[in-house]
């Protein structure tokens, strides 16, 4: 019998612990890598330590940097590009896509300047329709996925099919996969999540205790859910493994570049400073400038994402945005949901 | 100006924390207390030092053990009794509440036995129609509220009116009051949880890290959602301060009693193990028999409940107890709740 073939593009961490699992789940897996000392590394070392240190990758992961022989014959091509290279990919992917083969994407967050969704991003630039298109998303730390350490994710397809083939192929005794029809409200969930870290951080910083987080955390969810029903999600899925489940896990573990992010402005650090000590991007900085742009867009009242966006560009001291937040008008709590 | 009266029954550490935050809105504040000795050391030390270790209590809080003159009088009349004894405390209320007090209780769990709703045990033993019955509840720690740290809370009543009253008394520039509608919602949603920290405590202790956590809590919150909607409450409370807030408060929460038993659990003690060492009630243990007495009661499915019976009573594993849950049939995230 013939191995079914899978792609990933591209070999970070997050990708390279998704092809771990389709490797388990039997599919013989592409990784297109941009660099050849990496590919050298997968396909002799069975390692990739830049991204996972200390994992051992099954053998039947073959990395390239050959787009062509990655997509070409591919059944599922996932597509973990970070969002900022995502068209660049799919351009790239484009011509090798197969007729029948199923796009997942695994990328959080929106496309720079345009606020585009992933699933958006890759409809433009691929030669597939929605109904071949799934996004999958949820609570799940890749170095404990390539431990296969119990996680669980969901995919959501405009087409029941096609995300049932998705969970199909990524189906595990470690990795439980839940189906959902709502990819606007995965897409949502995951990219905003970042700000309400970045938010958990600040409070942290500021010694707020464990109340204000939770209450950060829960009326931040609130406002995500506001925002992806006027955008057209269901929120429900904000109640889901995308929404709570990922919020929880992004904004209560340290390691979290956005919520170290929030702790050093807490401190009294300017943007600029923090920026230059991390070194690195830190996604809920821009996300924060996204969601704020489509809050107004799309007429809602997003008064954390408001105040975080004072905060970091305006220089309103953390603390007097908290003040702000408590202050408000008295608000019934879930008065602004539909459905209620 | 005749200052407005409010009376707090009983004087442990949540009671104690919520009358302090009356006595700010300038309540002038009745604590009941069951100890003459308790009752001397808040009246002269301002303290409550064997529930509230370091904080010092407003000078408009008077402490006393007779019902009476705590309660005559009482706009608010506030019931933090343990949901064991509520009944009884009720009881001995009933005959001094006013014709137009409010009478809120902030008490999660079922009352023994009989698995009723604290709302319901108050109804039938006060002499008040529900159009004057609030219940108050959301991610807080007394000691961080005694502290004036930021807090929100929920106040749900079948009565705006009376949630609106209740709201108006407590909402201070740290402590934020939300309205709800949904008072079975709010009570289920904050009886049910300490299930969901004992299976908490029970993944962290068998190492299975974030993602697992995550994924419990979050389906967790689902089946606590199928629950409550069956009972007759709205989905997107489970979503809101008294669910998704509470909830993670008390899983992310090492000193949570519910979570030390879990951890126990997993290293493979049995229940009356955990139960000696632990010296008092664990409240997630006796909350999982009503839960899963309920959920056959209202047919519905309440997987991890179930698992965690298993561990609990019938000397399950708790290793094969996860993968039972991991290895359940495929599922749609969203299917079994409504509105979708």
């Amino acid at each position: 019998m013939t191995k079914r073939k899978a792609a990933v593009l591209v070999s970070g961490s997050w990708g390279t612990a998704l092809a771990a699992v389709l490797a388990d789940n039997n599919y013989e897996v592409a990784l297109w890598a941009r660099s050849e000392t990496q590919v050298d590394e997968i396909n002799t070392l069975h390692t990739n330590s830049r991204f996972l240190k200390d994992a051992v990758l099954p053998p039947n992961i073959t990395a390239t940097t050959e787009m062509g022989t990655a997509v070409t014959g591919a059944e599922i091509v996932l597509f973990v590009a970070p969002s900022s290279a995502m068209r660049d990919v799919a351009k790239l992917a484009a011509p090798y896509i197969s007729e029948d083969a199923i796009c997942i994407h695994a990328t959080k967050g929106f496309e720079s300047v345009t606020y585009k969704r992933m699933t958006t991003v890759l409809l433009e630039e691929l030669p597939i329709s929605a109904d071949r298109l799934v996004v999958l998303s949820g609570p799940s730390h890749a170095e404990e996925v390539v431990r296969k350490l119990p996680t669980t994710v969901v995919v959501a397809s405009a087409n029941v099919e096609a995300a049932e083939k998705a969970q199909d192929a990524f189906i595990t005794p470690y990795f439980r996969v839940y189906t959902n029809k709502d990819v606007i409200g995965v897409e949502v969930a995951g990219a905003i999540k970042n700000i309400i870290a970045l938010g958990a951080g600040l409070t942290d910083g500021l010694g707020f205790g464990d109340n204000a987080k939770a209450a950060l955390l829960t009326r931040g969810l609130a406002e995500i859910s506001r925002l992806g029903n006027a955008m057209g999600a269901n929120p429900l899925t904000f109640a889901g493994l995308a929404g709570v489940g990922d919020l929880v896990v992004t904004c209560t573990s340290k390691h979290s570049r956005n919520w170290r992010a929030g702790s050093m402005l807490a401190e009294g650090l300017s943007l600029d400073e923090v920026l230059s000590r991390m070194g690195m991007v830190v996604e809920g900085v821009r996300t924060t400038s996204a969601a704020r742009e489509l809050a107004h867009e799309y007429g809602v009242e997003m008064p954390i994402t408001e105040q975080l966006f004072a905060v970091l560009f305006q220089n309103k001291s953390p603390r007097s945005a908290v003040e702000s937040l408590m202050g408000r008008g008295r608000t019934h709590e879930t008065e602004d949901l539909p459905g209620v």
